[in-house]
């Protein structure tokens, strides 16, 4: 009998993420990329980096950006830079934020910061933070991180309430930090600019690999002065590196060749989740997803949810659900990111692949 | 006329460093070294990633290792875990040592460290920490950094000392780090294996990029509760990437190919540093360089050396020194790291280009 990492293997598609390449396929794809004018940067300095720093500030309507080896920290240097100038060391997200579930509360550890929380942790489990909850924090603060979309639940701000709590922020001399980790996938729901949402928020993060399946790294953007304090914060960070070309390169090409094709995920995500939620035991949230992120609720125990996924995966070549338990016991539950791979998956196969797991589950 | 910049691109050789390469010679290398079954690693996980890991622990006779993306990151965190672990702040290390000229203070700025001075710095200058100065510290000490060789001034601790110093050390509670930047250059006068230099420290820094010329990276090793805890912190640091393949294959190439390659390099460097020592205008520190790290004092102001070095590059198309004022005004100073680039350079040719440089200086 094969295991399941077996099955996993033999699959040749899967409803989240992208392709599989292999290493030397990925670093072929970046020779084939760029011609000979391509310089390695040194320690943040090229002109390669610096100028995709430059357009990439731009995209957002920023003064200035750098490029980071990561979010998580790139996120805790716009919180402490914010919070120092501010003269405190009060920040407000999300409980499902990045900063607090998968960090190690590195914003308590390392710069002192402190989480004024939102209220009781519950009414946050299926909602996002709004302008009223914002408002309803009666003391200091220092940085608004927003993140969009709250990837936990996979909801967003309506764009009247990222207005009302960006004018919020500057009225009451608060940063307003935008966690952009899945902004590219969620810019097609605002139908916005780029630059039109970064107008509404002081610093910027966002990330090349998610959606757009480059190797790794992160954009800090904001203004030119908090920028070359940035820098300061990478060094102290350790994220000053000898060199980041790879993944620059790699950043710059998810840019360019995956960007406009972010809107396509975000559509095939919708008729996915439609086609999952027509069936009884089976349902999405948010019922219809705003971006290409979405949950789903089996309501059937783990272990045979996940012997299901097993059969359908070694029949159909095809991985649908990295499952974990829901929050009600007997349930299962599993994310979606819609990317490359789904991309070319026909609905009506689809529609006769989900009948036959349902049949499978009720068995 | 040409700029010095121009001048310096065409040089295609250099006392200092390794052979240019462009962006795409560097990923083809990769690429023609590597076979189909290395894997990418995701978040520090893969077959490969932890391969290499066990492969450099066990050189050092280390239970185990952690790659990081720097040893900036690799260093603080060494110090923080075993300041907590021993309930102190208190750290001491080379008032010259990367930690305290190169990272902003982020021992002190993130982990809230505290240095205990080893004495007047003056007195370290010209001179490594031998086992009396930290003897003479009276503070409750968590870690001792031993930096190898020193890098400011080229000197490493002889064995006798490193002995003594890792004895006190064990005896007096007190954790003995390795700052291993460029432990690799220093083995050969040591003459010891690296496990037996290991055995003197509880945990130590490798990098993969200064003698070995990898893109980027470090390692960290240590007992294995050691390491396990240094991933948290590698988390909260934002140093556990979304992949590191890059720096890992090359980390791994870098191992195989240049190692064993450094002996030529110390060796080559004592020829050089002979050479410069022979003419009355110039002095090299340490004299007899332990390792292809030295120091040369051009006894002539900064513009004129300048200028001269401009010529000869201009003429012979290498790249002598890269230049500041020395600690005596009218003088100049460069730092030498001899590598593949000095490798193939004709010591008789070498002589001729000095005489042909001090000729042009006293002009």
């Amino acid at each position: 009998m094969k295991t399941p990492e077996e099955i996993l293997n033999e699959c040749n598609r899967d409803l989240s993420y992208h392709h599989d390449q292999s290493v030397k396929e990925k670093l072929q794809e970046l020779i084939d990329y760029i011609d000979d004018s391509v310089d390695g940067d040194g320690y943040g300095n090229g002109k390669y980096i610096q100028e995709f720093e430059e357009e990439i500030a731009d995209l957002f309507g920023k003064e200035s950006a750098v490029f980071m080896p990561s979010g998580t920290m790139a996120q805790q240097i716009s919180l402490r830079i914010w919070c120092d100038e501010l003269g405190t060391s009060n920040v407000t997200f999300h409980p499902g934020s990045h900063l607090e579930f998968a960090e190690f509360n590195a914003y308590q550890k390392l710069h002192n910061l402190k989480r004024i929380p939102l209220g009781m942790p519950e009414l946050f489990e299926n909602k996002i933070a709004t302008a009223s909850d914002f408002k309803n924090i009666k003391e200091k603060l220092g940085v608004i991180l927003l993140e969009i979309p709250q990837r936990t639940i996979g909801q967003l701000n309506e764009w009247g309430d990222l207005v009302e709590i960006s004018e919020y922020a500057k009225e009451n001399n608060i940063k307003l930090h935008l966690d952009g980790a899945r902004i590219w996938e969620s810019q097609p729901y605002y139908g916005k600019s780029f630059k039109e949402i970064g107008e509404l928020f002081d610093s910027i993060y966002v990330s090349f690999y998610k959606g757009l399946n480059n190797f790794n790294g992160a954009m800090l953007m904001g203004p030119k002065k908090f920028i070359e304090e940035s820098k300061v914060w990478q060094r102290r960070h350790g994220g000053n590196l000898r060199t980041q070309f790879p993944y620059v390169i790699s950043a710059k090409m998810a840019i360019e060749k995956n960007l406009p094709r972010i809107p396509l995920y975000v559509n095939k995500a919708r008729e996915i989740a439609e086609i999952l939620n027509s069936h009884d035991l089976i349902a999405v949230t948010p019922e219809v997803p705003p971006t290409n992120l979405f949950n789903v609720i089996i309501q059937a125990p783990l272990e045979k949810v996940k012997e299901t996924n097993l059969a359908i995966a070694d029949k159909h070549k095809i991985w649908l659900f990295s499952l974990k338990q829901a929050f009600v016991d007997k349930w299962s539950q599993a994310e979606i990111n819609v990317g490359e791979s789904a991309l070319d998956l026909d609905l009506d196969e689809f529609k006769i692949i989900m009948d036959e797991f349902v049949q499978l589950l009720k068995q």
